[in-house]
């Protein structure tokens, strides 16, 4: 159904058994990926849930080539917010709030680490997420107590930190608009079109010129600030061949970086 | 893979875009159903995943019957008791607490019922959740206060509860043990032979007794008390004949159940 | 009042005074019971205290048996629900939700373990409790920490559990109709002759059919389900020989149940 | 076995039916009581339920007069501070966090008026509760919403509140000590063998000077300030006749204050 | 501006770099205070900051004596309460709740101790602050464990128990009206007028009796028992000179008294 | 002490009194705005109340200028990371938690709009409190209801995005080295320089490359990968002229597009 090849049989901690699981942790040196997205609106043409997706197939690829695994998908995230995503008053979008978004990450990873896991590294896919991710694994290692933390390092990291200027410059031959406007544009489409062409819907695509913001946020929302499409920019260009750059780039640059972080 | 035909992709709500979702609403009655499952060790044979992977197959195919959604499904459940799933001190299990996956439901199911989604139904597969569950679904409710609840309807069932007594008396001809020790047992490991033969290990299956347990939770837990393999009763004498036979009749007694209740 | 005796004078902690108290924990293995009831209707004939009242006794009778002592009664639980209690939508039953009854428990059931009280049983006289309790404990027992919660246990279990399929079928000739609908029937009724008979109004039972209810819970409930009265069964056969009956039979097995578990 | 006559029959919402109860709040000018205590050390003389029973037997007292009824008391109250109740490093008292008891108010307060009820009266019966109490109140009657709170009265107050100064000086011939070091002296212990002779050991009691205590509470707290006897008053002079008189006084001019202000 | 010598340069942790700070926990017996105010209407005549302004000025003017350093004040505090502050309802207010007041205080005590400063001192200026912040610094002692909370001392305290007897006949020649009514009345104002001059109008304070409140609280408040000016007492009398005499002996005795008990 | 004018005199609220205040909300369009700051390191030049300061500043001078009151200032904000501020580990720096900050902005936001305030502008100074400001925001919104927020608006903004490149160019002659390392560098201390020259010691200034950190945060902090000072760029090249440039514009920038927003 895609061009790209599927790497989650080995790699899901969902498709393990707990014994083989026992056996990993207690022979091995182990790491599990988090990966995080969302359930939230990415215009006409792309799934909701855009972001979830391109996170787990992200976390797959890498845990496979580093021997990690990867844990259940937290498939909803913080609210949409007007300048990164649009804003959570656009139906179809279902949010967590502060405290459940903290609480999820803060039992997960607490328990992962109490089993005995070495490293447990959640990448993230959704802008708004990631102060919360942060608390929640700030709160994890309160909980599990300094003489258990010292030994355990919990990486979080946003996977688009790993496109290079190399990679942008090609996916944006004329001009990159920014990170903040990435919701729906030319970048998640390629990737979609790469990961879950079936997913992708480029007639439905509106091509409209990137939203523009002030430099506060205001709430409650005025609605009309945000583009009619509820992408933040257009994603006229996008295609195949960006999508795989793109996947291969970060993936090969997220691999090298936690492989030598944490020497596995 | 599987001989069960996949009905994920129509129904997936993860799958549609926002704008086809606001068309959704506006035009039918909806009813969007939220599959609950665990990450919880099921013994040796079968994956941690297997409660997330059955409640999922189930209101999948169910939804697709009634032309209702499934939305992403809560991959994690509250913590494994030792009576029901062998106890939350075995690796690889990873549980929620309390307030987690009640502030994990009451967001999600709020946020729905606020879009203007008429019906949710919680298509629960794993015993340790319910009350939470319910509690969540209580407080969304409150939450929309009671203007806005008085036309809504909010369905919380675990799929076990319809498997008819034809069934089991196929399935267990020697006499059902019960469903307190149906943990990793013939009917779970039958479901998952029919929906996710890949992911089960028949080869690594131990037969043993299953477990009696006093009339008392004790915690901290005698461990001793959890069969070594984890699971409750003998996987001995699954097959893909009762999972299908056991899939076919929920999805039947509970896509009638729904449709009637909610005039689908 | 009753032909029951009271138990309750030498087992009260309330009762006792705290140098006395000290002098027990310092000197003896000891165990301290909760009772866990509800403030909820039971029909026209039972007092809404019925729960609490039951538990109660139960504890006090077996902590008297086994040199136990009987913490204050917690005498509000979880909300009712429609299929074990008729529902928390009829005044009267005055509930607390899921976040207050589990610190409740967390709170005294932590703060008696940390005083080196060795074992607390919790004895449960209202279904939905169940859940909410085993985390307020699962809670206390991570905070106190793992080396002292090692020689400390604490048991969780509901009344009813106890009651022999021999008692069961004298106290239902005609056959039992499944605890589910024992809510104001035979059972506490019965009970309630037996202990508390200036509290129950037999002359305003209600005779009706067990209530039917369908696999799932509904929200908000279809109050009609509920049977008028209030009672999922009819406490019709109900009798102070049967009470005595299900009194000592409980009390007997608990006492040597718990006895046993716990070394007393 | 005491000289007070128990107003308990008529008055405890635990023993009144639900169609009663019913019938009552659609009626009549409804005003329900909660007793509020602790689970207290009150020195080697008097029982730790001490606040408790007070605080229960003044409300059911006060309610019988003025047509009110007493919901289920709550038996355990906020920690015991040092300079007013000895400290809750003492063993045998059992004490609930700020959070507990706010959330057990709202909740317990919110459902009475929620359902109908006029008029909640707490009477408290340990100084440290009061605050908390308070906070419990006010967020029940903001989850009630403006409109429905405005016709509602919630009155919170203190037993000891009540008493005149003619009753002290009759209590105190050589002058009363003063309110802060009212713990487990000559007030509680008199109304203690008034109400409930059975439960005082007043061969246990202790004589000693009342403590003193600096301006300011220190935590963790230096133990020896507390005196030896966990009472912060000496018992000496204590009698049923003072008992008595606090006990009518208080009662009369506390049903004459309520009955007054609600128009009972 | 006034004739009160401000020593708030050399004490605020806030103007002191924290390598100079490392430095003075490495090598001093170290002290911190933290003033707790409230933003509350204080009458026509009187700032909404007053509450927070007094207790920064006395606990500047000690820690300057007794070389502690003093953290940034909590300028909002708990609800303001009729009895005590005028009540919450009166617009110019803004008042935190329990849990909020609670987590702060809980947090920042929690993290100089952790820190490694020695002794904490919470210095209250608002009545309905103090059992708040006694929760908070009991909850931070447990955070810290029973090891590490030995040798670490918390104070809490609140000004006017500083007031002694003399004084009090010196600012209130005609006879003290009791604390309860001391809300923007001589005390309050004389402070004020000697503390900060410029933020006071005597013009337009209103001259009226003291306030008389029933024995309970009543919510929602009867708005009519608060006086139309905010205030409980008339701050008629109030004078630079007495703010002088009575700001003197509260620092002095404070200092003393707290150089004392902690050794300084 | 400082060339920058105060200009806190008129425009506290802390220094307003409610009845000045009642007539302002009652008569005005009114606007009162938040300064929120952290106590945080910042190096051995610059003092740990160096962002509570700063948007203290800022705000008191757009708020003369657009005719808006400036509530008090939240001097603890969300904890340090290592990334933007050094880390949470670092002696000095007191941080809250998520739920901590969230509450306060939640409740201050929240009672100054349901007291008529119309509108409402948090001015953050400290780059971690950004996200749980605008959930804090959310929450407070979604108390008030639908009806009561449509005309209402919040504003959330930190002050360093109205820093104009312009002047970037002018305070960074050689390239500026990026936001993320803006900690204790030349524009921080610029603007101290400006605003409170006597709590900067430049000759405590240590000159050092900017940091360099990977682009995932790992926790517990590896902490050599902060710079020893503390600082994440050198303040080299700071002076009071620049300190001039950047308040001036950003004042001048903020108040211009907060007026034009909310025409005020």
């Amino acid at each position: 159904m895609s061009p790209h090849q599927d790497h989650s049989s080995g790699v899901r901690l969902g498709g393990m058994d707990s014994h083989a699981y026992q056996e990993w942790v207690r022979t091995e040196k182990t790491c599990v990926f988090v990966p995080v997205g969302a359930h939230e609106q990415h215009g006409p043409h792309l799934p909701m849930g855009t972001d979830a997706l391109l996170s787990t197939a992200i976390a797959e690829s890498v845990a496979e080539g580093v021997r990690a695994k990867v844990a259940p998908t937290f498939a909803y995230g913080y609210k949409s917010q007007q300048r990164s995503g649009g804003g959570d008053h656009i139906p179809g979008t279902v949010s967590l709030d502060a405290q459940t978004l903290i609480n999820l990450t803060r039992t997960v990873v607490g328990e992962l680490l109490a089993q005995g896991v070495q490293n447990v590294v959640l990448v993230n896919g959704h802008y708004e997420n990631y102060q919360f991710l942060y608390e929640g694994v700030d709160l994890a290692l309160a909980d599990l107590g300094p003489q258990k933390s010292t030994d355990r390092a919990v990486l979080l990291l946003s996977y688009w930190d790993y496109v290079s200027d190399a990679t942008l410059s090609k996916v944006y031959p004329d001009g990159f608009p920014g990170w903040e406007v990435e919701h729906g544009g030319v970048l998640e489409t390629s990737l979609m079109l790469y990961l879950r062409p079936d997913l992708v819907r480029m007639d439905r695509a509106q091509n409209h010129p990137a939203a523009e913001f002030p430099r506060f946020d205001r709430l409650p929302v005025v609605a009309d600030r945000t583009p009619a499409s509820g992408c933040l920019s257009s994603p006229a260009g996008a295609d195949t061949t960006k999508g795989e750059l793109l996947f291969e780039q970060v993936v090969e640059e997220l691999s090298s970086d936690i492989s030598s972080e944490l020497e596995l």
